[in-house]
């Protein structure tokens, strides 16, 4: 038995016990093909199912419609930041951004770079991104309206996706994909590094509603149009064949184990619920974003130390807890709770957390 | 026991066994964290082993100085078509291209495509790209030379690199990098999607001459820029780190198993000799490269019609040789020998192939 811990890292992050067990087990020869998945042709049949169930999985738990790609883009969610300007800013119209912190803060520097017109129209930077803006108006000749769904960073999380009208919504949902229902019609394009939710780092998967095609310019190299990979089924090139098996195996998961989205949803309620009930009636944990803006995903939180963090890190990882230290930029603490965290494993850290307060008090 | 093919693909290809099975054994407990290599962040202890390993070896096997820097880019060696021009054309002056077939092909139009000034000085065309040119000009002006040293569909390679006097020399090593030493000196930059000699397929290796970081035009997006990799390790962003955990491993392999590119060569050397013989002592198979300008990882050739080529390539199949078929835009056979593929193993085609001549005569 290989000794596991529970795993709260940001990402790379905990995946499915089950779909890795099943990886470990087909990895010298992939469904009676005599090679490794890593070993067989993009082009093989064995491969392009892999491809297909991961397209088709990921259409049936969000319920796409027809007028949506589902490709696989190498360079994760960072190439996407300048891949959306290039792509879908429109000559003459704006872009218009919200700013809930470091990722979104990357995707507008990207913009400006590529010299596009960039109108940020809400920002929660004045309370330190601790929260998602409320008001903000969208310019309703924008090209698009773009938003980062969760922060990982500051633990905040757009509850409900914001109103844009007619202006398509882009979405980097990088943490929060596949962890809970939305209607996807009103955007553009949605686009996740596969590295928290649904696999391993080495792909974002980009969701692209088909009237954003026209927008592509022609004059774009190959490998940065949106066209390339929607045309050919992400087999312009060789993708990352690899990740690409692992998201099928984790959707697979997620609909036969887990039952869909909104069974998903349910569990990663209940586990938010769990850690925050318990921040909350503690005067030794604080929470740092603000209630109405939490995430269900990264649930960030203080001690009253630095020095009582850095000794909850070391004796949380002693006792298989790891990955509970915050991003660098900001300190503190953080457990990830993506989908592969199961509500036991919740309640174990709560215990954790219970203990180790009781012992510093 | 596994059941496994000796695998002649093209790429994704056949990776070292011993390697296969590490990845395997250590997949449920990396190294005693406690979780998979696919779980664990790009920016602990244990990762940046991986990829420092994956960087030292290549250093090592390659002579490099310090005067020359290894990162790894997602995209593949077709983002680097246009990654190259972008970064590396310097203004005013021409960027030379050799064109010995389908990548030297995909290199030149995405240049174009970029609207830089681009020069074909050389092209193997007229004999459908059946050999490596002997004479060309380099402009002594041009920004850089570019060459693919392996062709993978027309089986050729470049026994010896072209000589470009001061002219920076740029090559897609994709299909040959790792298989034979050479020198480094003469080369700006190196790359190689790592899906043929050296891992699964998702990130190119790119071995970049400091000199060429003083090109990068300030206003490319942070992703296209080869100071964003230098600058960060290849850590700018969250890597493709299953890839390069595979690089590392097979590097090793190569280092500490087979003794170095030396030996490597050598090995490659016996395999192109003992197949290409049976080829040429044959009047029934029958080589497509002409000889001097063959390729020792993709032998490509024909039988005497189209419906011996299926039935031979179905047959191999049935008898546990995968992977023969030539390229869809070529037709044939092809038998990719790269460094995982042991000298037995060609032994054993070679047996099979004056089987299926016997059986067929």
């Amino acid at each position: 038995m290989a000794k596991r811990i529970i795993n709260f890292n940001p990402g790379p992050a905990a995946l499915p016990l089950p779909v890795l067990e099943q990886i470990k087990d087909e990895f010298l020869d992939y469904r009676n093909t005599g090679m490794s998945i890593i070993e067989i042709s993009h082009r093989s049949k064995p491969f392009e199912e892999a491809l297909n169930q991961a397209v088709e999985r990921t259409r049936r738990l969000l319920h796409l419609g027809d007028d949506f790609h589902v490709v696989f883009v190498q360079g994760g969610a960072s190439l996407q930041f300048c891949m959306i300007p290039m792509n879908l800013a429109l000559e003459g119209k704006p872009v218009d951004y919200l700013n809930t912190g470091t990722w979104s803060n990357k995707a507008i520097k990207e913009a400006k770079t590529l010299g596009k017109d960039v109108r940020v129209i809400a920002s929660s930077e004045d309370r330190g991104f601790s929260y998602i803006p409320k008001a903000f108006q969208v310019d309703p000749n924008a090209s698009y309206l773009h938003f980062t769904s969760n922060n990982t960073i500051k633990g905040t999380q757009w509850a409900e996706f914001p109103k844009a009208g007619e202006v398509p919504l882009i979405c980097d949902m990088s943490s929060d994909i596949m962890s809970r229902p939305f209607d996807a019609k009103p955007f553009g394009l949605i686009y996740a590094g596969a590295q928290k939710n649904i696999g391993p780092a080495g792909s974002a998967m980009v969701i692209l509603r088909k009237d954003m095609l026209d927008r592509v310019p022609a004059s774009l190299p190959s490998m940065l149009k949106y066209t390339t990979f929607t045309g050919e089924n992400s087999l312009y090139n060789t993708p990352a064949c690899f990740v690409i098996y692992t998201v099928s195996l984790v959707l697979k998961w997620l609909e036969e184990t887990v039952g869909g989205l909104e069974k998903m949803e349910k569990i990663n309620r209940e586990k938010a619920d769990i850690l925050y009930g318990f921040i909350d009636g503690s005067d030794f944990y604080r929470g740092t974003a603000e209630k109405d803006s939490r995430s269900l995903m990264n649930v960030t939180f203080r001690l009253p130390s630095e020095e009582l963090e850095a000794k909850f890190v070391a004796d949380a990882s002693k006792a298989g807890l790891g990955g509970l230290k915050g991003h660098r930029s900001v300190g503190g603490c953080r457990a990830s709770i993506y989908n592969a965290i199961g509500i036991d494993e919740v309640k174990n850290l709560v215990d954790f957390m219970a203990d180790f307060q009781k012992k510093a008090s």
